[in-house]
């Protein structure tokens, strides 16, 4: 009997650490939670605590640190983005669950994966900002990234076995989200509560909005680039309402091979924790005799112009990818916020590409957080001019 | 540059060996046809021959030879199942394409096996028959088995990568066959032409009528009990009318792995091949979003009792999958000759089965090739007698 592999939580409290907790609970002989962290969300961090009596548990900030209630005997308390590197370097951790939204997590996942520990990974943006820096820290530890991402996380088994050199194209399905089959007019309408209406994932606000605009399928595409070597034209995207098909590679002899199962995260953390293995989950089997058929189509450009954003950002490099992804970030606030329309969320991020000059070097980390801070700064100030992005 | 692999095909005139030949004039840097043996179709094999200049042509007897025509200098010609042996067995054969119908490739395919050539495999009842001894002399000779047959090639590649423990179930896909939706009344009334009008693949007589019937997927269990190792309960099948999804694999954490394309031969061909490369087919490609939903169902065990007798010939082991085999061939070629009605072909197999007496011991080759001629008698004869076998 080997012992229980730690894994280090970032993210704890949001709902994929919350699925991977579930997981790790499943199966106490094999996984251990070494470290939780989270933002400010201190007491349920604490509650997280007492059940799984981590060594590490991180908040941001010490200001909430007192709503943590009493912790375990030996648990120790740590801050901000040095705790969290001690989280995720700690020799206890095997696994780094990079499940943390914002950059705070940057740092300390491109730390861990440089000390060989293998990467969880549910933050697009460390891809998306990083994805350079993180997958030259994994080469060079000899760190796995294993995606956690439903549809990565097909891409990624239906790779395995096959040679890479033989990909012709990735194929990443989208749900759609919940307005599919609306009018731009009937967008542009559209309310939060509709947004946040996701016909068969269930997630946190963000990435249900960027659902709704299919620029979290923009970022998928990015996310891809970095974690199977392929540029971004050789990621398609196809709509597939039914999310059985979580994506599908396509092989230069025309097979293609896809990955399928019910829409729970806890399949793909569970393979991206126990990967080459497989564990028992005992959930609902997909039964596709007891469905309606499977369609697919093409993404309607016109009225989701955040793909070619995401196409355009990817195929530019660079910054260009976070500073969409913070101009996109501010612009979802700013909608969940009742603040703008729907269809005004992508055009924060085009607004600001368009006009953002590239750096005349390759950027370095430090140049891609310093977009990433002046991108989110600017398209604040953008939104808050006009109480409408200057864009057409 | 390496040399060509020497291909020795078995069926060189048949469905599955033209489509070979074709990937194999595709790619004359990379294969070359060493060896083509055929039935009694000299003429064609002459033609063959003259086009791919193989070493050795091989056919069933001596008496069709002089159809032969002129053959390319140096071409010898061989007879017979001790031909075959020589085609397969000769040390220019990298690989073995065993698409030869009948019992007459067993042992050729089995020395191959022994000598460590790789064996492409789209003779069902080589497995089916023999699947025991196949797979012993795989085993020792460290030969791959590579299935051919498009299902068994999907279900090859939805494995490739992961861990066979973690198979919880395969499911093969079948067309249906042209007669789907029709009742048991009007099946029992189908006529040859309307049978061998299958939807979806283009086949040989024999196998379009065993699609009708479902009796090719009873096959196909067994043949997936011994490619795979798995007991038949663990092989499911589902009715996918568009024959996309080619077959899936079950894992247990409920992931499902496909493999996917359109219906064209060649592409499993070309796969068994170069396995694990992939051949640049240039064929077309499979467009999701053109196409109509897919639906997936549940066989009618009613309509479809070749599943069952299938299950229950598998279950029992021994001769019992021989005899059904046998027992259908025969009823088949009734059919295909006028003398029995397509619902009665399946009777025919199923009444030698409840009066067959499986052997004390476990059957050795011989044994298992004795109960295939009785079988085939027995059948014979029965249909001969009643004109209509004699169960309910």
């Amino acid at each position: 009997m080997t012992r229980p592999a730690g894994v280090a939580v970032l993210g704890a409290t949001g709902s994929v650490g919350r699925n991977a907790l579930d997981v790790i609970a499943r199966f106490p002989a094999r996984f251990r939670a070494t470290a939780l962290c989270a933002g400010r969300n201190a007491a349920a961090l604490g509650r997280l605590a007492r059940r799984f009596r981590p060594g590490i548990v991180c908040l941001s900030d010490e200001a909430s640190a007192s709503r943590l209630g009493p912790l375990p005997k030996g648990t120790r308390v740590v801050f901000g983005e040095e705790g969290m590197a001690q989280a995720a370097c700690a020799p206890e951790a095997r696994i780094v669950l990079a499940a943390a939204s914002g950059v705070a997590s940057i740092r300390p996942v491109i730390a861990a994966a440089g000390l060989g520990k293998r990467i969880a990974l549910a933050n697009k943006e460390l891809l998306v900002m990083a994805g350079r820096f993180l997958t030259e820290a994994a080469r060079a530890g000899g760190a796995e990234i294993i995606p956690v991402d439903s549809e990565h996380s097909a891409v990624f088994q239906a790779i395995e076995g096959h040679r890479r050199e033989d990909i012709s194209r990735i194929i990443l399905t989208a749900s759609g989200g919940p307005f599919r089959n609306l009018t731009v007019r009937q967008m542009r309408e559209a309310t939060v509560a509709e947004a946040l209406g996701h016909p068969t994932w269930h997630m946190g606000a963000k990435i249900t909005v960027d659902s709704a605009t299919m620029m979290n399928k923009g970022l998928e595409i990015i996310e891809a680039t970095w974690l199977f070597g392929l540029p971004a034209d050789r990621i398609d995207v196809l709509v597939h309402p039914q999310s059985v098909v979580h994506s599908m590679v396509e092989y230069r002899d025309g097979c293609l091979i896809a990955q399928l199962g019910i829409p729970d995260m806890r399949i793909p953390i569970g393979y991206a924790l126990a990967y080459p293995e497989r564990l028992p989950l005992e959930l609902p089997r997909l039964r596709p005799h007891r469905m309606d058929g499977w369609a697919f189509e093409c993404p309607d450009k016109k009225r989701f112009p955040a793909l070619a954003l995401a196409y355009a950002a990817a195929a530019r490099g660079g910054t260009a990818p976070a500073v969409m992804n913070a101009a996109n970030e501010v612009a979802v606030h700013a909608f969940l916020d009742g603040r703008i329309r729907l269809t005004d969320i992508v055009k924060v991020p085009g607004a600001l590409l368009a006009h953002w000059r590239p750096s005349p070097y390759p950027p370095d980390l430090e140049d891609v957080l310093r977009a990433d801070r002046e991108a989110r700064a600017e398209a604040a100030r953008m939104i808050s001019r006009k109480r409408r992005p200057n864009l057409p």
